[in-house]
C-alpha cells in the first residue's frame, strides 16, 4: 500500500484539477499544429506531425526519456523500470486526426500518458512504461486506418506500402519523405517483453454523458467494415442529353446513399455511413461519369455487420444494373469485433472506483489502436465522457473534472498493476 | 454570282474532305494542350490556354492577321474587309473546356473560322471578319460561365471579378497572373461596327443524328438556371453516433439529388442535373458536416424552368428541415431562353441547302456564347451532328463528311451575306 499512497499523494500535491487543465492546454496547443490554417487536420506523416513529435519529445526529454520515431512514424519513448531488464507496459494513443478535427481524439491519450510519467517524478516502477504516439489511426490520408499500430503487430504488407494518397504518393514514399526508412518497419514490431497496452480515449458518443459517469471501461470494440464503391456511368452534356438517355453515376450513388441510411436505421445498434462521395468530372454542366463513395458499417455482432455489408453491396449492384451502370467494390477493412483483456478490465474498474467514480462497461463503436494491439498483447481502454457526444468536429471537448478523474484513475491503475500478483506472473513470463 | 462561284471553287480546289480532315487534326492537336496529363482540361486562363493562343495566332499570322488577347483573355484576330472602315462580322466560339473533355466542343468553331479565312486566300469581302476564341464558356474554374463573351457585351462586374476559384484565386488575379490588365476589360466590349455573330458548334445531343442530317440551324437557346445548394449538418463520429441522432449533410444532399432526377423526368424537354457534389470533411469515418451540390436546370420555356427551380429549392428546404439541417441556395445563373436572329437563320438555312443538305431548325439545350452575344448583336448558330450525342467526354467526335459540309455551308454563308441587300442596309447603319 505504501507505494500506492505515495504516488497518489504526489498527484495530489500537484493539485489534480490544475494538472488536468495543463493536460487540456497541451492538447489545445497541439491542435494548432495542422495542415490547414482554418482548423485541425494532421494526417499520416504530414509536416505538422513532425512539430507534434518535437513538442512531445521535449516534454519527455524533461523526464529523461529520449523519444524516437520508428519507421512507421510512431513516436516512442521508454521510461525504464526499476530493473533495466523489466518488461514494458505500453501507454498511448494516436497523434493523427481527421480533417476539421477536435483537440482530444487520440492526442489526449498520449498527453495523459506523458502526464502520468511526470507524476512519477523519476520514481521507477516494477515495469518500464513505453509511451506510444501512433502515426495513423484515422486512415484519412491513405483510406486505410491503423498504419501506426499495424506496424507494432507486424501487419504492414507490400499492398499497404504501395497504396497511394490523393496526390499519388505511396505509403512507402510518404515514409521516405518524412526522413524514415521503410526497410526498417519490421523492427517497429513488438518484442516478447510487453505486459499489455492501455489507452485513454474520449468516448466520442453519448453513453457516459447519458449515464452521468466520467469514465467507462471498454469491454469490446465493435467490428467494422470499410468499403469503397465506384459507380461508373457515362459523361455527357447536362443540357442536351435527355433524362432517359443518361447513365448518371452521381444520381446512382445518391440513390444508394439513401439506401445505406435506410439500412443503418433498420437494426438497433447498427451504424452505416457514407462519409465521402466524389463525382467525376465534377462540373455542374456535365453528367457525372464516375462517383466514388465510402461505406463504414459497424455493429457488435460480426454476423449482423457482415450481412448488412453484403446487403448494401447487392443494392449498389441492383441500382447500377437498373441504370445501365457498373459498380466496383473494394473492401478496405473488415475488422472483427475485439474483446479487451479481462484482467485489465477488472483492474480499470477498480482504479475508476478508487478515483471515486462508478465504472461502466461498454462496447466501443469507434475503432481504436487497442483493437489492433489486442492481436498480440493484453489490451485495455478507458473512455472519458464526451460532452454532447461530439467528436471529429472542432466543438469536441472534455471536462477538466473528467480529465482529473482520468489522471487519478491512471495513477491508481499503475499502482495496482505494480502490486498485482497477476502482472507479476505475466512479468516472469515476459 | 461571280464572287460566290469563285469562293466556292477555291474551297473545292483544296478538296473539301482533305480540308475537313485538317480541321479535325488541328482540333485533336489542340486537345493535347491541357492542364491534366491524362485528358483534356483547359479552364479560364490556365497555362495551356496560352499554348492554344500561340497555335491559333500562328495560323492567323500566315493570313496576315495579327491576333491579340483582350483583357478578358479572348483571342481576337481581325481579317480586314475591302474597305478599311468596313463593319465586322464576328465568327468564333470558345477555347476553354470542361474537365476530361472531348476535342471539338468550342474549339471546332474557332478552327472552322480560321479555315474559312484561309479559304479566302487573301481576298477581301465587303465586311471585315473578326475571329473570336472565347476564354471561358464552360464556367468550370469559377463556377460562372461565359466570362469571355460577357466581356464583349460589357457584363463583367465587380462581383464576378472578385469571385474565387478553388485555390482562392480571384477572376481579377487570374487575369493579372496571365499577364493581362483587368482595368482594360471595358475596352474589350463590342463597338457599334458589328454586323452579327456566327458560331459553328457541335450539337452535343442526339437530334441531328436521329434525323440523319449533318447540319442544323439553331432557332433558340434554352433558358438555363445554375444554382449551388449548401446543406449544413453536424460532423460527428461515424462509429459512435446513433443513426437517429445524426445531422448528416451528405445523406440529406443524396436524398435531394434523387428528387432532382425525379423532377427532371417529370416534364418532357426538361433536364435537371446535379453534376458536382462535395462532402466535408469527406472522411469515411466522419458524418458529413457540409455537402455542396450544383444544380443545372434547362427548358425552352422560362416559366417551366423557373417553376422547377423553385420547386427543387423548396424540396431542398423540406429535406433539410426534416433532418434538422440548414440549406443555403446561391443562384449563379438565370439565363432566359434566347432567340437567334431571324435573318441569319434564313441565311444559314439557305447556305445549308446550298451545301446539299436539308437544314433542321432546333432548340439548343446547351448554352452558347451566341446566347450572350445576342444581347447586343444579331446572332446565328450552326450545329454539327454529334455521333452518339456524346460530348463533354473524350469519346466526343465529328464525322469528316459533316465538317466538310460545315465548311461548304460557311463559304456559301459568307458569299450570301456579302451579296445580301439586308446586310448591306445593316452595314450602312453600322
Amino acid at each position: 500500500m505504501g507505494r500506492r499512497v505515495s504516488l497518489y499523494s504526489l498527484a495530489m500535491k500537484r493539485g489534480s484539477t490544475a494538472w488536468a487543465e495543463q493536460v487540456i492546454a497541451r492538447c489545445r496547443m497541439l491542435a494548432h499544429l495542422s495542415e490547414d490554417t482554418g482548423g485541425t487536420r494532421r494526417t499520416f506523416l504530414s509536416p505538422p506531425m513532425r512539430d507534434v513529435h518535437r513538442e512531445l519529445a521535449g516534454w519527455l526529454e524533461l523526464l529523461g526519456v529520449s523519444a524516437t520515431v520508428d519507421a512507421a512514424g510512431n513516436l516512442r519513448g521508454l521510461y525504464p523500470g526499476a530493473d533495466p531488464q523489466a518488461p514494458r507496459l505500453l501507454l498511448g494513443s494516436h497523434l493523427d486526426t481527421v480533417p476539421n478535427a477536435g483537440a482530444y481524439d487520440g492526442v489526449l491519450g498520449v498527453v495523459l500518458a506523458v502526464a502520468l510519467l511526470e507524476s512519477l517524478e523519476g520514481r521507477r516502477l516494477r515495469f518500464a512504461i513505453e509511451v506510444l504516439g501512433f502515426s495513423d489511426e484515422e486512415g484519412v490520408r491513405f483510406g486505410v486506418p491503423f498504419i501506426g499500430s499495424r506496424a507494432l503487430v507486424g501487419r504492414i504488407d507490400e499492398e499497404l506500402l504501395k497504396r497511394k494518397d490523393e496526390r499519388g504518393i505511396s505509403v512507402r514514399d510518404a515514409i521516405r519523405h518524412f526522413g524514415l526508412n521503410p526497410g526498417e518497419i519490421a523492427a517497429a514490431a513488438l518484442k516478447g517483453d510487453v505486459l499489455g497496452y492501455l489507452e485513454f480515449h474520449i468516448e466520442q458518443g453519448p453513453v457516459l454523458e447519458n449515464l452521468g459517469r466520467p469514465l467507462g471501461v471498454v469491454e469490446a470494440i465493435a467490428g467494422q467494415t470499410r468499403m469503397e464503391f465506384i459507380f461508373t456511368g457515362r459523361a455527357n452534356h447536362a443540357g442536351t442529353t435527355p433524362m432517359h438517355l443518361r447513365r448518371d453515376a452521381l444520381a446512382a450513388a445518391a440513390e444508394w446513399v439513401v439506401a445505406v441510411e435506410r439500412e443503418g436505421r433498420s437494426i438497433p445498434g447498427l451504424v452505416a455511413t457514407v462519409g465521402a462521395l466524389e463525382a467525376k468530372p465534377g462540373a455542374s454542366n456535365v453528367i457525372a461519369m464516375e462517383a466514388r463513395a465510402t461505406l463504414d458499417v459497424r455493429h457488435a455482432s460480426d454476423d449482423v455487420r457482415g450481412r448488412i455489408g453484403e446487403n448494401l453491396a447487392r443494392q449498389a449492384e441492383e441500382i447500377a444494373a437498373r441504370r445501365g451502370l457498373s459498380v466496383e467494390r473494394h473492401t478496405l477493412m473488415d475488422q472483427r469485433a475485439v474483446a479487451m483483456d479481462g484482467f485489465l478490465m477488472e483492474q480499470i474498474e477498480e482504479a475508476i472506483r478508487a478515483a471515486g467514480c462508478e465504472p461502466h462497461r461498454m462496447v466501443s463503436g469507434a475503432g481504436h489502436d487497442a483493437m489492433i494491439l489486442a492481436e498480440k498483447v493484453p489490451a485495455g481502454m478507458i473512455f472519458l465522457r464526451t460532452p454532447g457526444g461530439i467528436s471529429h468536429n472542432p466543438a469536441e471537448s472534455v471536462e477538466a473534472g473528467d480529465v482529473a478523474k482520468a489522471l487519478e484513475c491512471g495513477l491508481h491503475l499503475l499502482e495496482q498493476l505494480a502490486a498485482s500478483p497477476v502482472l507479476k506472473r505475466r512479468m516472469s513470463r515476459a
